[in-house]
């Protein structure tokens, strides 16, 4: 199954001219979701032709503005463009306050759609979102306000049965069900055909981790052990390591050391401070310590 | 005095991929106004690169979000700027409310400077803001809320002295004041020299006027008589009246009557519909009713 991440935006707080601040599309098997959903964002899914249309899950890492401030013209938005049905918010609690407050900036009752608030739980890792082939956990991060990443896990596919055993014995549909989830084969003559001859194992599931605001921190390494690709927020380059502990940030060699620590396939750093027009020393610094690490950049396409 | 208006978004409520929604830069003499602020405004002013930290003054026609949504984005960026002093917001009551509840996208009270609220009388033309130069006036419009419609006016400049004459009658500063207050100058021997003789006229004020959103209203012909440039909405095209008049807009016709009858010296039509990709048809249509009228499209600047 396609499993893809769009980089919206991979900027911080202040926007300059060539990077937006964060939103991501994350896209599974012809399902999007919106992660984070800075200004802009709306004007960014359309030049990219990101159907706005079919976006049923937002989640929301915290309420500092270069995450959240697009979200107020998407939800009018979705509401202007003839949405129905229901739309769902997996955010900090705060941000129900906020959208229900009588002075909301979207007044959410008069929405044609209903917003329904999943919100994040401050325990560790939890489960936010369960839908056929995925799911979605957060956790706690650590920064000035509450703060939560994300992880986008497939769910363990069923074996994938042999073409040909399906005509040579002759398998109903009940039987193929049966072999598809492990069991043997019993013919009529007693034979018994072993699960491993009927079928090959799927492709292992695959995960996609989604880490800022934060400081460099032992419980994300935990969070996100072994996922395939980690998209870690690399605010500074290594000179800033005092800045980016007294803004609850981390440095480029930072996130590199969790990737490493966690064992992902791929790093992928983003959330530059705007000091930096090019980010080729942060890419080079978190190489030094993991390898397989790419500097994220506004308009990239990645697989998980 | 230059006195020009940059248009930064002269969209509607859906961002097109061409167009932005409504804001707009006024500068006069080196002061710069921000009028109206959707979504992305502050990216704008950064990449046309209008200084966002000589802004000291925000008008607000409405709390529709294709008017206000980026002000979140823009407040939190000029803070981070680094901006100290004095804001001020010329706004829709409802605003400082939003803006001043505790849950507020911004969270107002934290800024590094001191944001001002200046909020616009429901009663006719009111004078908003005064300046060394100009004059800034709100007057009420009618729309499905409460919204607002501005006169940027140049105050009357004092008579220019003729150079020559101050060396010719070895003129005091007591004197050239007087003068260009429009006295006459009586030398030694009681002989009069005549104002006339000693000065030429000012420029004449020049001004220009915003409205938006609005249904086509009387009290607008008055409010905007004889100003040199009008900004005035046409959402539609003129067969789209009766839809015009449901959503509480205007047609290109209507924008154009208007124009003509207020006598105004150059009309621009902006704020289109989001099904117009061309808007030929509206500015000919306009043309037919008051042929010095000009499509506004997103970066365009005039000159009032």
């Amino acid at each position: 199954m396609s499993f893809t991440v769009k980089i919206l935006g991979c900027g911080s707080a202040l926007p300059t001219l060539h990077r937006n601040a964060t939103a991501q599309i994350v896209s599974h098997n012809n399902q999007i979701f919106l992660v984070d959903c800075a200004e802009t964002t709306q004007v960014l899914m359309r030049r990219q032709s990101v159907r706005i249309g079919a976006l049923n899950h937002i989640f929301i890492s915290h309420l500092h503005g270069d995450h959240f401030f697009g979200l107020f013209g998407l939800l009018s938005t979705l509401d202007l463009s003839g949405r129905k049905g229901e739309v769902y918010l997996h955010c900090p609690p705060r941000l129900q306050q906020m959208l229900e407050s009588q002075y909301s900036p979207v007044l959410v009752h008069e929405l044609g759609y209903t917003l329904n608030y999943v919100p994040l739980s401050p325990d560790g890792v939890s489960l936010t979102l369960e839908t056929k082939h995925l799911e979605v956990y957060s956790f706690p991060l650590n920064h000035r306000i509450p703060c939560w990443g994300f992880i986008f896990r497939e769910k363990p596919l069923p074996l994938n049965i042999i073409k040909e055993c399906i005509p040579r014995y002759n398998l109903t549909i009940a039987e193929i069900v049966a072999i598809k989830n492990g069991s043997d084969l019993t013919l009529e003559d007693g034979t018994v055909i072993p699960n491993s001859e009927l079928t090959i194992e799927p492709p292992k599931p695959k995960s996609y981790a989604f880490v800022t605001d934060t400081t460099k921190l032992d419980s994300v390494v935990e969070a996100v052990r072994g996922v395939d690709v980690l998209y870690h927020e690399a605010t500074y380059d290594n000179s800033y390591e005092r800045r980016a502990s007294e803004t609850f940030h981390c440095t480029a060699g930072q996130a590199a050391t969790v990737a490493r620590d966690a064992g992902v396939g791929k790093l992928v750093i983003g959330h530059y401070s705007g000091r930096y027009e090019s980010v080729g020393l942060l890419e080079k610094q978190a190489r030094e310590i993991f390898p397989n690490t790419t500097a994220a950049e506004d308009g990239m396409v990645f697989e998980v």
